[in-house]
């Protein structure tokens, strides 16, 4: 299975992080519910909500019928994600926390960034925009999911999760549009590849070092520091 | 009142549900923010919210601008609930959990899971899709709802409710593509009145029989002691 | 730099409400995050989504790309509301509360109000879509950045708010569909500047003498102590 897998990465490698990503989204979203006690329908909407809410609110943004209804073979990733959280809950506490689910969620952070990248791109909005629409693609589904469990998005609070994509979501476009602007085929290609390594670079480096984000108050602090 | 109501049912069935079922959702969404105390204009908004936001949120899907903003019938029927809500309040506690509300709400919960799938599969989504667009039309006002209050969306939690549409719109689907496919205008027809059927036949049974769906702790406890 | 906005008042009193209206809006959502102790990309996308969700509900309800996505005037001022905030918090514990923040927002809410039922107005909504998109518009962005503080939108509680928004909208619709109806280029812009007069007058009078609105108990109270 794993020379697969590693065959299909060289072939087509967004299509695996997308698989991988799909799989570990709805994985971490249902094992959430599961905590919390959500009965099974419960479990397989946050669960499918975490998947899939991030591409259906770029699709709605852009004026498309969301991709996650038109077709099987996703919604069978996300189903598979749900049943193996389930599954996983009799023997592990805390399966989003394993290694591999944090992994694999990081290689999904990065497909599902690229895809808004390049769905924004396509519709031509700002470079605001850009990465707007990288950031929800791949974070929405996410936040979605902690307002369904009546929580603030865990990615407006903590972690350095969301900043990934910001910065996925400006290499996109920053190399879209700017040195190799010119080519324009080669571009697209070349920025998606940059986007998908920046942001599963950086998350890999943050969770890492266990960084996060200051917050207003902890730069309060500093600044009257520093004017001692 | 009652004889022209059973002739407007026989005439046109759909639309006696459709009409019932937004002055019941309207009717259980403002008691329920009447009860935390909402002023008069958020007692309004849950109440709309609860008898539109999931079909406001279909048309949103398959882009089209939200019936419920084009015409004042539907949204006469909304206020009328809202007002009967607030009447209401002077005298019952709980007139949300009276049996004629819970009977009406099961009428709308048919005819909204219905109008849901007929929808779904004019554009031509996937099984899939015709299931979430049916449950999203019935549920998705209620969870709108309960996110403006504060808390989870109860259908995530407890009681046999969204499962009742998930079984309205799955019939959809299999009578329209299944065996009475080739004969598509009855198809329609028959598929859009066997969804209503088990969508409100499901609910009445799981009501009395106080049926919930499980959550994976208690499956767990099921197959642990199956082991035993 | 005074002189410099009245002239720009007087030359197109809209595009400075507007302008004014999102540093505004910005500010005190950036400001409440703060206060939640959210960290700084919490705090960047909760100010943003006050400034900017309520427009962009009302892009995604007639259908169209939202403009927040397309451009970076807009944003940049919603930037330097989300900069404002988090500079002043610093020295201010509640910055949203001065003053000047108060009458800011007010001109925001009326500027938000009017755009949002002059678009409702062009797609051929009904009446109630007309109060109800300029209700969302002027009011969607901060609903949803209380529901991504994980609390129920205070415009739903308390305060005399968005019901300063239907009066506007109320307003828009009689004055463009009434008297000055046959006159379509001049009702436009004269339902235009009522709506704006209306929804920043009436926020001022109800800040100024403390309005809100009954809740159904105290109708209720009332309505008993009347029949006794």
């Amino acid at each position: 299975m794993l020379p697969d897998l590693l065959d299909g990465l060289v072939a087509d490698p967004f299509a695996v992080l997308n698989a991988v990503g799909l799989v570990a989204f709805a994985l971490v979203g249902a094992t959430k519910a599961i905590r919390e006690e959500f009965d099974l329908f419960g479990v397989t909407v946050v669960g499918l909500g975490t998947a899939f809410a991030g591409g259906a609110t770029r699709d709605i943004l852009v004026g498309r019928v969301p991709l996650a209804l038109q077709s099987f073979g996703e919604i069978s990733l996300g189903l598979l994600g749900v049943a193996l959280a389930i599954a996983l809950s009799v023997t592990f506490d805390d399966a989003d926390e394993h290694p591999v689910a944090v992994a694999s969620d990081a290689a999904g952070l990065a497909a599902f960034a690229t895809a808004g990248a390049i769905v924004a791109t396509d519709v031509g909005v700002s470079g605001f925009g850009v990465v707007a629409i990288a950031v929800i693609n791949a974070c929405g589904g996410g936040a979605f999911a902690d307002i369904l469990l009546d929580r603030s998005p865990f990615i407006l609070v903590e972690d350095f999760y969301a900043s990934c994509t910001v910065l996925g979501g400006l290499t996109y476009w920053l190399v879209d549009v700017g040195a190799f602007a010119g080519v324009v085929g080669s571009a697209a290609g070349t920025a998606a590849a940059c986007c998908a390594a920046v942001t599963i670079g950086a998350r890999f480096v943050g969770v890492y070092f266990g960084w996060r984000l200051p917050t207003a108050q902890s730069l309060a602090v500093h600044t009257s520091r520093g004017e001692r």
